[in-house]
């Protein structure tokens, strides 16, 4: 017997109460009504990536899902073709998503309001600054019936304060939306290596039934793949703070990493930017459990990973070495896409600033500094240090 | 107004509650009795690193320490020189620590009981093997009015279970004993690049009361400087458990470092494993708090730092990519000192096998049966995979 056969045997404990697995989900659906529709609003390299991950299980599950997963495209030229037009005959995303083979069943669609005819889901997948434009666009063209889920990193601010993105598509549209966050940084994801993610839902008022409506089986049908482990919970609330806010949090690992500081450094400033989340959390929205930040794909992994690589970290690294403005970091690395920290520590101080409470989060407050007020990075241990309460 | 002035007239707000910072702390400390005389045991490179802050505090706080640190030495030979002499005379530790220059009120002492001779306060620092060995040969050579603090990592399995190391010293020894434990990874430490770390302590029975004995602001002083912020907490249990088992993470992340499966990939890891840990945590010592895991350095930063770098980290990736033993990756490249990992996950394994919940661990088995039994890593994300509760 191999030590192997031994582990499997260990599972076997749990026989007594026998577990079905996520892949074998697919049999305990039973779908009472048309198949879903779905369509993914957002086509840069997360947007391409989730369409991909969306598009493969609409066609495993197809007495759950129609097949054709349609993904709205923002069009461009790209020489002589338009972007558009390469997804749907190379099934390639040249710009964003390069030398990543798409679905055949993946139909690129530069028309907003064509590319979510009949859609039942709709997965917004865009640079969060966008989203209010489109939202406007959406207004009076989205049934009650549909439900959403949002892969954006932010809080949109207005007049109720700092708000939840899925809460202003809920007001917005009028449909009911959770979200998606995790450890997952798009390109890893497109080639299919391991992770995994969160999914946050709560069932709306006028939930239809098992069967008839979107609840976290059908989530976890439409986003689980053996290579993406998907969980799926309620806390919608927890996933998407975390989500946004640790892209600030990257942000401070980057200008860490660009002055040679070291692994110790940049994982204080992780443990430091965990507390500010959960207390912002905490401060916030109540609704949001503790637990997510530190059990979940989306709290704690997210975090690790986004703080170990992707866009914030690079954007904050360049300002180090080079001197430049976040700006232009920004242009000069990142091929037109958003490191969304930028935006994200000036919405979170503003809000704080509203509240007076900007030296509570002492850590969000010093990128804000250093991003927007030419505040000297080699100060950041100093601007969060911590108050010594041991010593009062 | 600059903006960074802005930022510390937010700490303004603070002045209704006075706050003295750490480096403050040494004015409020007035000592009842003789200073206190610091012996460290151990000189790696995480025991000299340790062993050089205390004799710069000692150095600086001459009214409440001894100066003259004595760090016991296994003595060996480079070359045609004793370790120990090349310490007292170069002031480096060449083997273990090469390129630092170390403080001279830093003695190196090659006789343990010699070394330990009117000390006060013991600061072991040794491969967590070499403990019970040590422990024998202090035996009746230790006052009961001494104070001890492990920087060790690991448990100690005996007649009574799995033990933490510190209550292992105050058994065997008759001395309470904290934990120092965070993200520390000596080499970063050693260069005085700006780190966190967690001190936990609990005031003996016998405590002699403000100024005549260890507590929080002793500690604080002796190992508080300015590129190295101490937090100390009640927690010893707490700390101790995430500083053993933070060590079994890491070889898992090695492992995935080495197949090139990426940032997600790790972070899902970490996230699991931080899981475990808290797990663990609850299950076998009740008294340590769930925060602690979360919140402090020694918690989730040094899992970070300890899963992003380090010998750990190291051994597993070098496995991965050569197909080697845990053992002979050691030898190759750690120049004598050990991963602990190898040896935690060991220790973990037969507990949990006596306790018959190998299966409540996963991640923790799996790793024991890569390093042990030749299991695939590849299958590691099988062996971890969730039960998946949404499915039942």
């Amino acid at each position: 017997m191999t030590a192997h056969t031994n582990i499997k045997q260990h599972k076997h404990c749990h026989e007594d109460h026998p577990i079905r697995r996520s892949d074998s989900a697919v049999s305990i659906v039973h779908l009472k009504r048309a198949p879903f529709k779905v369509t993914v609003i957002g086509s840069g390299n997360w947007g391409t990536t989730i369409a991909k991950v969306i598009a493969e299980n609409t066609e495993l599950h197809s007495h759950i899902f129609e097949p054709e997963v349609r993904m709205w495209v923002f069009d461009e030229k790209i020489g002589d073709e338009n972007l558009t037009d390469i997804i749907n005959t190379r099934h390639q995303n040249v710009k964003y998503l390069p030398n990543i083979d798409l679905p055949h069943n993946l139909v690129a669609d530069p028309d907003l309001l064509h590319s979510i005819k009949g859609a039942d889901i709709l997965v917004f997948n865009i640079p969060h600054q966008f989203l209010p434009n489109i939202v406007k666009q959406l207004q009076g063209h989205v049934a009650p019936h549909v439900r959403a889920i949002s892969c954006l990193k932010g809080f949109e601010l207005g007049s109720k304060g700092v708000q939840l993105l899925s809460s202003y598509v809920t007001d917005e549209l009028g449909i009911q939306c959770g979200a998606l966050s995790g450890a997952n940084l798009a390109p890893e994801v497109a080639k299919e290596h391991w992770s995994e993610t969160t999914v946050a839902y709560q069932l709306p008022k006028d939930y239809q039934g098992d069967g008839k409506d979107v609840d976290h089986k059908i989530l976890k049908l439409l986003f689980h793949r053996p290579y993406f482990h998907v969980n799926v919970i309620d806390d919608v609330a927890g996933i998407s703070i975390a989500g946004a806010l640790k892209n600030v949090v990257a942000l401070a690992c980057g200008f860490v990493e660009g002055m040679g500081w070291g692994n110790n450094a940049s994982a204080a400033i992780q443990r430091l930017g965990l507390g500010e989340i959960i207390k912002f959390g905490r401060m916030f929205f109540p609704e949001s459990k503790v637990e997510t930040y530190y059990q979940e794909s989306a709290g704690v992994a997210d975090l690790i990973t986004t703080c170990s690589g992707g866009r914030n970290v690079k954007v904050a690294t360049y300002m180090a070495k080079t001197g430049k403005s976040a700006l232009e970091a920004e242009k000069e690395l990142l091929n037109g896409q958003s490191a969304q920290g930028i935006i994200t520590c000036r919405e979170v101080h503003e809000w704080l600033r509203t509240c007076e409470l900007t030296q509570e989060f002492p850590l969000f407050e010093a990128v804000y500094q250093i991003v927007y007020n030419n505040v000297r990075m080699e100060d950041l241990p100093e601007m969060i240090e911590e108050l010594d309460i041991d010593d009062e």
